[in-house]
């Protein structure tokens, strides 16, 4: 082992992909590093990969393993890829979280809902304030993103000044918010940057990002001329966009109603930490149905498509007694993100047919992003001029484009996907190591590790189906057969069902087999599994998840 | 009834959706009409919402029932969509089967694969020949789309002639197959048109649709100057692609090897009817080992992800012994298909951290839709000037926009959603009646209903787990619990297993029931099922599919 300081950055969630943010670094020599952990995020499971489970999140075992020398959690904004692990990890963890007054209140919740103290949140104000943790000494950097006071962090070492920047864009007028100030960025860059580690979300946009801003004119426009009810949605968190939308919707003569708990939670949240001013009147839902719909104006959950959340509600016909009908009109002001495509076409399009009007971001005048844009990275880069840069937050073909950008202008760089060990210690970054990296599942009530099998059988049962058998042995005499098929088409044909197919089979061969074979389980376990499959593959053309339970009767 | 005649139009399948075509013509007092099909296609599965379902296709209940009166069956063009069920589905309809040559190559391979006899599919040639079945006279109309030979139907009645297009776009060089015929369309409008029943899939795209032959240059410039291997990704069935990529490969001094058996399916059936000429030379998998690979050009399949494909494959690190390397370059010369955009997203990612060069069809460079855009839709409404439009082929959405075009041209038009039975003996559409329609899974070798609570079961044990029990009684006697949790997770903390601490509170809990409650298996099942979900949902949050076995023993 070396006992030279080193000063080491290792992600061990969203590099390589966009979701579930978690990135460790460490200062000191090799096996007494001491840590800061930066976000602790989750990202959302599909049927295809994780049925049935909750949420998804970086495995922490690596940290975990040194939890005594982590010194603190910094949590950059409260977007659900950066947060939402916090309740879940939290007791495998135990160090001190650091977060901004907005992100602290999240944080908090995401605490208490999963059972731990809120109140070991401390709550921090924004740069020059400084926190210490072991040999780190850190700022948040207030940056422009699409929820309130998101942030990066500058982050001091003994090897010199890191610029993480979170997720961000460049946004002179964010309509919630501190603007991007480029002499605040200049001022943190006079000592020099050692690495800048960098949002590569939007490396492949070519122009300059949109502001908040311009979506003010376009959206109150559309809403001035909507003839029906006007339904809007947008990210829960997104709370400048809410403003923007509801006070659009005021200014064309409607009485707004802001619908959805995690709206009103958010909305509520930025209300008490005093990110939010200005917010235009809203009624409430009990005093929509007095209002004429064509003076009505909702703003609902769901822009993702979200079967629970009132836009697929709304879609499949009444929400909280609210009904679309011809005329309306309903907009998406969001982006949908991929693998959501088609929940959300289901939406359009069962809308359309009540002949509600569905207008969605695809001309590009009601939704901006809320990371930066390639010209916006290059801005970054030229401002803070770091010795290294080290992309983040983007899938691999992201990450590689944001490194050739920066090598573009003579900054190292190096592609450090989840569980790449990068030693930044000297001129350049180096792969120090390969750490195996993994996922956690939230699944009901318990979390489980995304190697333990029990995902995957449950995807074996969702294309194969499943057979459950019972077989009773009495003095090595088979007495009893009993299957159940469990999503496998139950009879054959006009014969007899599947479940008799097997039984009788079974029966038969089990009846045949020699005496040796009855008395081991495992060997009738095999034997009965083998049929199983064979009677399904003849019978349905699946090979099933079988279950055998073999029950011997003992004398007394 | 009515015996008055009527010309009636039904879509069992492919309206209001996009996928698994099946239209239906009849003719004839109510209750005696005669019947033509027209397609029968297939949808794909998903995991969402079909898991372990190998093809969905319309149910053809409605005609199945009526099938002594049904005259033929006309398939349009080759794609799965829309002839993918016939092999399936032809017992339960036994009508002649009518198609142009390449397409009937593929119908007839579609039926043998079924165990369908092949040679009830009858190979028609195009405008003028006629086809007389009961009172119906059809022709082919051969029009451009992305697989060879497709075609519309032209299908005289006595109250009229219909326009069915099939899917089609305008395309002066077409590559494979006959250019479009402004003067064809007019000499068919010329006796005039009751009924254009037209593609409405790109009705939201504002600009003339770009010719497969605008294709060439693009391809050609970006082969000639890739440096390492160069491998490209097409439809399987678009044979005009093939011809193009390859031609493009060989003009840049590669040697090309067609990978793949469905393309290579395709380009003999396309070769055997005598629609492709021309194809450049290309040498065999055996042969690609000795070729550089600065001179080597694969043509794969894949192109919307699929995991078994080539392009899934190359991704994962190796296909058929070949594997991609820094500096190759992957083509993507298709569209990802709403619903792709994670599978495919997956490939581009694994492919540039291999340090592969991915070109995908953002840029709109090296790929054309098959279907009309908007002004081609527009000619077309102008040159037939049909009485009614009956939009097809598309989601409501589409339907409705297509309608509203027709309409602003003094066209009347109805939206006629699957189920619709559309009477067109008038002046104007109008809705006759609603049919019940749904969807028939083929589940390994099943052909399964929608709605017959199999698949349903699969979606629950995926998403919560299973529990198979086994309870043995004798003389009303519990004398065995078994549990067998399936998917769950099966320690709890660090104390008993799942399947203990159910098999335990299921026998203290039978134990003490009632001995009248032992002698129902009723009661046992229910009170055992709510016992598997109060002792789940207690220790890992989930309430599982229960299958209760009751053994009861009796005494010789």
């Amino acid at each position: 082992m070396s006992s030279q300081n080193k000063l080491i950055f290792l992600p061990l969630g969203g590099a390589g992909e966009i979701g579930m943010n978690m990135y460790l670094y460490g200062y000191g020599p090799e096996g007494k590093e001491r840590f800061i952990l930066v976000d602790l995020g989750v990202t959302f499971p599909t049927m295809d990969t994780t049925p049935g489970v909750d949420l998804i999140m970086a495995d922490p075992a690596y940290i975990e393993a040194r939890a005594d020398r982590l010194d603190a959690i910094f949590i950059t904004h409260a977007h659900e890829d950066h947060i939402g692990a916090l309740g879940m990890l939290y007791p495998k963890l135990a160090a001190p979280v650091y977060a901004r007054p907005f992100t602290a209140a999240v944080a908090r919740a995401k605490m208490e809902e999963r059972g731990q103290d809120p109140w070991v949140v401390q709550v921090v104000d924004s740069y020059p304030e400084q926190i210490e943790a072991g040999p780190f000494t850190v700022s948040y950097l207030p940056l422009a993103h699409s929820i309130p006071e998101a942030a990066g962090l500058i982050i001091d070492t003994p090897a010199g000044r890191i610029v993480h920047t979170g997720d961000f864009k460049l946004d002179l007028e964010p309509i919630v918010g501190e603007p991007y100030d480029p002499a605040l960025f200049a001022e943190i860059a006079q000592g020099g940057i050692k690495a800048l580690v960098c949002d590569s979300t939007n490396v492949f946009s070519p122009h300059r990002g949109k502001s908040e801003s311009t979506l003010n004119a376009n959206i109150t426009e559309l809403i001035a001329n909507a003839s029906g009810m006007m339904v809007a949605t947008t990210f829960a968190s997104n709370v400048a966009r809410l403003k923007t939308l509801a006070q659009a919707g005021v200014d064309a003569g409607r009485s707004v109603c802001v619908l959805g708990r995690s709206m009103q939670r958010m909305l509520g949240y930025a209300h008490s930490t005093g990110v939010l001013e200005d917010f235009p009147p809203t009624i409430e839902l009990e005093d929509v149905a007095d209002v004429p719909r064509e003076n009505l104006m909702l703003i609902v959950t769901g822009s993702q498509g979200e079967g629970r959340a009132a836009s697929a509600q709304l879609a499949r016909g009444k929400y909280l007694g609210i009904t679309m009908r011809e005329n309306d009109t309903f907009l998406f002001s969001s982006k949908t993100i991929p693998g959501n495509e088609v929940s959300v076409g289901r939406i359009i399009n069962s809308l359309s047919a009540m002949g509600v009007t569905v207008i969605d971001d695809s001309a590009g005048k009601y939704h901006v992003s809320g990371h930066a844009n390639r010209p916006d990275l290059e801005e970054i880069h030229d401002i803070l001029n770091p010795q290294m840069l080290i992309p983040m937050h983007g899938e691999y073909r992201h990450l590689k484009e944001h490194k050739e950008l920066g090598e573009s202008k003579g900054i190292a760089g190096i592609i450090a996907p989840n569980g790449a060990m990068i030693d930044l210690t000297g001129e350049t970054p180096e792969v120090l190591d390969h750490i195996e990296t993994s996922r956690l599942y939230m699944d009901g009530t318990r979390l489980i590790g995304a190697f333990d099998g029990v995902v995957l059988q449950r995807i074996r049962m969702a294309t194969r189906g499943a057979v459950a058998m019972s077989i009773i042995i009495e003095d090595n005499d088979v007495i009893g057969v009993w299957a159940e098929a469990m999503g496998l088409p139950d009879t054959i044909g006009s014969g007899p069902s599947l479940n008799e197919a097997i039984e009788v089979t079974v029966e038969q061969e089990l009846m045949s087999a020699k005496k040796n074979l009855i008395k081991s389980d495992d060997e009738v376990e095999r034997l009965v599994s083998r049929i199983v499959n064979r009677v399904c593959k003849d019978e349905v053309g699946k090979k099933p998840v079988s279950q055998i339970m073999i029950n011997r009767l003992v004398e007394d």
